[in-house]
């Protein structure tokens, strides 16, 4: 990982989860580290996610929406971590235009500056297991049938294919990876909008019941978002990743039961009740979904090292110490 | 075809070249007409190409990216036939975000509009081959990987999404045909921005050699106007198409040297010559294509029935007589 000494890093979603973990290992690693970010307060963002490395980061708030910001920011750069994006499922069905506006043409945007003022950038796209859609067979592999349930997995599915565009056309580096669950430290928890695991720890925390939907019995697989980072910078320096698309993915595979199971056992009184879908909900629900990821695993040495057991644990521990940072407990 | 005798029915790129021709068709079947074109002069939409009919449509000049203006003309239509759409490869790489606003943010806005206002409109979506990239396998059908070779193939693999995802989670009862080269009365020649064949004709018309790019040994099927008519009107009326992806093609495969020898005998003193790919060409060019139609033949007994030989003859007769309205000849 010696390419990020003193590599001009730009991340876009630098304040969220994802975003902020990357930018800790960046600034471990020697990279001068520039934080773009919207701030959104529905959105991923939180300015406690980089609290720790807030003197070592550059970072300019702005929305990637913002044309002109993103081509002023993304001149000088010489790897772009593109992960900023709308990522909440139900809301992309309640306002699609501002998914798209977001997933997919602020992303050409991105593309276009930087095909015009740095060709020479190396990119990386945070894609979503979503656009699959309910998956055909499993484990998912990167040859499955695209199909996506809702607007958001249209708009990512697009963001991608710009990306890949811009790579085969123009030369631009770019790779993309479709992350599947992602957890820990420095996730939403506000809400569901980022992912249904923040709010569980929620629940748990303030010593609610978790809500598990449907039967419990769903299928899925989980990446500890050091993992995820572990990824990001593999696509982002191995050449064999340029113009490529890679699910990330686990082969601890679980249902929604278990999880929930193993997650009350790490807070006391922690509980889960079983309630039906909300319709909403139903109409986008993939049923059983988790990933084949042995093309990344082959080409690009990756795998996940971090247990569901030791990552829920250090999550946990995470928001028990920072509650009031992510959410406001209730009076 | 009683189901449109008294429709409503709007076409959006309804002065275009295939708008226009499902528009007589559709006047004959006794249905009201509403025609919403936006006559961008660098795209399809020409007045000359309903002057015969022009009595028996109302005519409304809007754009699609107009919200306000789709969100009254949607409300009180049976059918919609969402044709409306850029259709230059190479603009879509020049001007992507046009691309995009058109071929899939206003689509969306087009489906919100109707899941608002009219959710039991019957929609068809005109979408395109090109989002296939270059071949695996040939004939190409449609569990062929998606794998668009430009911003135009991304952006109308959105558009599509949209129709289809609404279709699945809110009963609105949309279709999508993917239509290959369509040919024949109406058709844009004034540039290859809506199809090479368009231009050939002109370059005949005017006594000039048809340009060839490449060896000219690519293979490509052609649909006659009037087949891509009828294929629309039964995707709006067959339940069976509900929520469905055709493609459209012909058996009639040529290669586009035996293409132009064909288009040739038809004008005194035609002639072709091959000549090298343009470069910004033959970075999104596909190599040899042609469809595999089974599904829609199969499902909805659609198939071609104006060969090529015939269908040519009849173009060129149109532009013989018409060349004054489709371009201005060299003084």
């Amino acid at each position: 990982m010696d390419h990020f000494n003193d590599a001009r890093v730009l991340i876009t979603g630098g304040l969220g989860f994802v975003g902020s973990n990357l930018a800790r290992r960046l600034v471990e690693l020697g990279a001068q580290v520039t934080l773009a970010d919207s701030l959104i307060p529905l959105y991923g963002g939180n300015p406690q996610n980089i609290a720790d490395i807030s003197d070592r980061v550059t970072v300019n708030v702005c929305d990637v929406r913002d044309r002109f910001a993103m081509e002023y920011l993304v001149q000088d750069t010489d790897y772009l971590f593109n992960l900023a994006g709308q990522t909440s499922h139900l809301d992309s069905m309640t306002d699609p235009q501002t998914d798209l506006d977001i997933n997919a043409s602020a992303q050409l945007s991105i593309l276009e500056a930087c095909r015009k003022a740095n060709p020479r950038v190396r990119l990386v796209f945070a894609s979503t297991r979503q656009l699959y859609g309910r998956p055909d067979y499993l484990p998912v592999d990167e040859k499955h049938p695209i199909r996506p349930v809702d607007v958001n997995g249209i708009n990512k599915l697009a963001g991608e294919g710009y990306h890949l565009l811009y790579s085969s056309v123009y030369g631009i580096r770019a790779s993309v990876l479709r992350l599947t669950n992602t957890y820990g430290p420095g996730m939403r928890v506000k809400d569901a909008r980022q992912t249904f695991l923040g709010i569980w720890v929620r629940q748990l925390l303030e010593g609610q019941p978790i809500k598990v939907f449907g039967d419990g019995e769903q299928l899925r697989d989980f990446n500890y978002v050091d993992d995820c980072v572990t990824a990001l910078l593999l696509a982002a320096t191995e050449d064999a990743a340029i113009g490529k698309v890679y699910n990330l993915g686990s082969a601890e595979v679980v249902s929604l039961r278990q999880l929930a199971s193993m997650m009350i056992g790490l807070v006391d009184g922690g509980r889960f009740e079983i309630v039906a879908f909300p319709p909403e909900r139903k109409a986008i629900d993939i049923g059983d979904y988790y990933s084949d990821f042995a093309l990344i695993e082959r080409e690009l040495g990756w795998a996940p090292r971090v247990t569901l057991a030791a990552g829920l644990a250090r999550t946990i521990d995470y928001y028990r110490q920072h509650a009031a940072h992510y959410w406001e407990s209730p009076p």
